[in-house]
């Protein structure tokens, strides 16, 4: 579901009344848990970095891009990945409209939704998985969610840095780099250009990122 | 906001005819990600656990209490912690109603949003805290939500065994059972019973639960 669509479309004026455009420059911050806002807004152009921030770390929870939706009121930071214009809106005005639109509240249901289930994968990632797991299951998510077939395999075109993706999997660049070079070499996957792959075998992801090398057990449970 | 006060309202009759209830043993599952369900539920008695299993490792999410709603269209498990009663509802049949009622669309949107703070708060601990700083930050936590303060401090009943707390953590038994002993050793806290604790300097956590040892920094960032 693209909210962009929606909020662009003339039977929805009165939402899109509702909200007004910002700009940022890439690299900028959009927002930081220290602010106490409550906004919801809708990426119209460019892309958003989504992450936690510690004293001296980093830990990326997603990347927006165009059409996505989210809402500022979480400890996440947001920051401008290239020159960005959001749709931006005052919770509490979405919510007293939206709420009279079967739509909007639906929409926005959807959204957090996926916010939930990616929040989940991403703890069932740091719960479970060695830092070469994680790796390979953040790169097949990105295989599944965005990658493009062409005859060598998929192509996946991250648009992140070797820190950037580092910054998925919690750990340094320097090990991730490390990591990808080693993949390269057992022809899992070839670099193309920064951010770009093309992954040669996606069976080989699989098996890396499954927790465990051993034949899967049969689980049981008492009925 | 406790949605089971609002199911049970005679206003809102129209949506608790949409509920029907479910019994479950103790220890029984309620819920597992084979299942294909997308229901929402609403806890009427008991105690639930929502967990990540992997395959011989599971890591808590939350523990539901009366009244606390959840959708099971995740990949988290559900099990009865307690002979717990459930009232549950089909998310479609829910959302259609849902949709037309300003009160469950908000309700709905919160308890997601609840959610969600819980899962951040949760990958902020894996990816920034070793165990000890998780397992503060865990008991802190608590006694923030649930704490009684008495003359010795203050006096948290997790219910949780200390296998359920590592659970918690991403520890075992073992290293959790040490690292309580320790805290005890060293007067921040006193095992009362099982799974209740008394808290006897709430600031000993503080520290022990915040990332680094080192005095905070001042973070700037450009305007």
């Amino acid at each position: 579901m693209n909210m962009l669509e929606v909020l662009e479309s003339p039977e929805h004026s009165d939402f899109s009344r509702m909200f007004r455009e910002r700009r940022f420059l890439k690299n900028n911050m959009i927002f930081t848990p220290e602010e106490a806002g409550n906004q919801i807004f809708v990426v119209k152009r460019g892309r958003i970095r989504v992450f936690l921030a510690d004293e001296d770390k980093e830990f990326n929870l997603a990347i927006l891009k165009e059409g996505d939706a989210y809402t500022t009121h979480t400890r996440a930071s947001l920051q401008a990945l290239t020159d960005t214009t959001i749709l931006v809106s005052e919770m509490q005005t979405f919510g007293r409209q939206a709420a009279d639109s079967p739509y909007f509240s639906l929409a926005t249901l959807t959204v957090l939704g996926e916010h939930l289930r990616n929040t989940l994968n991403i703890i069932n990632r740091l719960a479970f998985k060695d830092i070469k797991m994680r790796l390979c299951d953040f790169l097949l998510q990105e295989a599944r969610d965005k990658g493009e077939e062409n005859r060598a395999g998929v192509v996946v075109s991250t648009g992140l840095s070797v820190k950037q993706i580092a910054d998925f999997v919690g750990s340094t660049r320097q090990t991730v780099s490390t990591l990808l070079n080693e993949m390269q070499k057992d022809g899992v996957l070839t670099r193309l250009s920064r951010g770009k792959y093309v992954i040669h075998e996606l069976g080989e992801l699989e098996n890396g990122a499954s927790s465990s090398q051993r034949p899967t057990m049969v689980r049981r449970r008492a009925d």
